[in-house]
């Protein structure tokens, strides 16, 4: 960001904050909107998550990565904060892009309060969450009305500061509903052993989807009891969405005339 | 769809089904994908979901509502199956345009399973489910990195044919996440008893969001044990979403800054 792109903008005037959610990484799946604000938007504060095909859409001189600081460590939210307040105090249009959806385990419920707290006028723009995108683009619906009545979704990758975890697995594997974990390789085997000691059948589908829709997604499927030999097997990485329940057997009946990955 | 529409077309090539979702009624809040698809199609299958908005920009003579029949009564799901079929099998590429999301509640589980079963290619475009924009519209992120660490997504509209709830408010009541009730206005007394009965804080924040995201859109909050009455005094009515959790409390630090609907 350039001050030559400040010129004739009114000093005391406030600007906007748009949370913008830019999908899973296609272009294709930008919302509408959210496509109008990248080339709108005087500033677009990112981190890596949006991914290269949508960031190399917004212009060099609006773009301005609050993901990592110089020295490549990783940039405290407050840093984030702080920018976003004082682009938007500057009169500016700006977009904070954020992977996925805003408010799906993306921070967008702090980002909103810091903004409100400091007189900053926002709005909240949705995008597609891979929670959802993910499974369907293995062939996997999250919810299927002959057996499934909820759909859970879980973060496996917690506020590193909490003591443990936070998350009761005893009660989502007792919902009978889809559970998908985000950002849930690593801890595979630590949440089947959970899942099954809390008496969900060994039997039940689970799907890991390695790069949810882009052009090199990866989809391993096993059950609860063989998930983790087949992760090991088939060498499946992060980032990845893992979906347990019925509708992960889905995929099979259907994957010979799913097109689109 | 008149036959004309159809000259030049093979007989024998199979056409392609995309099943798209339309996001929450706001023409704005489609994918560039969905758009194009709207454009391209040479039929869109619909029902009354996508809302006016969205079905205006879809040319008459490509539209085939499936959502009523002639008689005024809904139509089954086997007919929009068998549609679905007949006008790929003519060589069309087929949109069936679904509110929100295809797989969020929306069947598009079933109408997979009946394509792949009569050899028709598919893709699934996924669509901005009400379920995380409705609540971010009133100003409420769906999870919070401080206290929340899942999100269950319920329907309060099951199929009518099963004897009993399968929804287990106990084992919801137990995730400690938040949770999104679709389409539970009517029965908002019998699940908020439930909740209450299996423990959860009667002060639990609870906020209801009528025609979501729509401009005529309505909030109305409250907690587990007030919601009921607030509901008959605001006179809330369907279609509205619940969301129960703390990050229901949110809306309140931040609505004063909050634009958008």
């Amino acid at each position: 960001m350039s001050d030559g792109s400040h010129e004739g903008k009114s000093e005391s005037a406030v600007g906007k904050v748009y949370l913008v959610g830019s999908g899973p990484g296609d272009p294709d799946l930008l919302t509408v909107k959210a496509k109008r604000l990248l080339e709108e938007a005087d500033v677009v504060l990112h981190d890596k998550l949006p991914g290269p095909e949508i960031l190399e859409m917004i212009p060099e001189e609006k773009r301005e990565d609050v993901g990592k600081r110089a020295g490549g460590e990783w940039t405290p939210q407050e840093y984030t904060n702080t920018r976003l307040v004082e682009t938007a105090q500057q009169g500016n249009v700006v977009v904070r892009l954020k992977g996925g959806d805003p408010t799906v385990f993306g921070r967008g419920g702090e980002e909103m309060v810091h903004l409100a707290a400091n007189d900053i006028p926002f709005e909240i723009v949705p995008g597609i969450t891979s929670a959802i995108a993910g499974p369907e683009a293995a062939g996997i619906p999250v919810t299927h009305r002959d057996y499934v009545s909820s759909v859970s979704f879980v973060t496996g990758h917690e506020d590193p500061t909490k003591d443990e975890s936070a998350v009761d697995w005893e009660a989502l594997a007792n919902t009978g509903g889809t559970i998908v974990v985000l950002m849930g390789v690593g801890k595979l085997p630590g949440y089947t052993d959970e899942l099954l000691k809390y008496g969900m059948d060994p039997d039940t589908p689970v799907a890991l989807i390695e790069r949810a829709t882009w052009p090199d997604q990866r989809v391993a499927t096993g059950t609860l009891d063989t998930i983790v030999d087949v992760r090991d097997s088939e060498g499946i990485e992060p980032p990845a969405i893992t979906v347990i329940g019925e509708v992960a057997g889905e995929r099979e009946r259907v994957v010979e005339f799913l097109e689109g990955v």
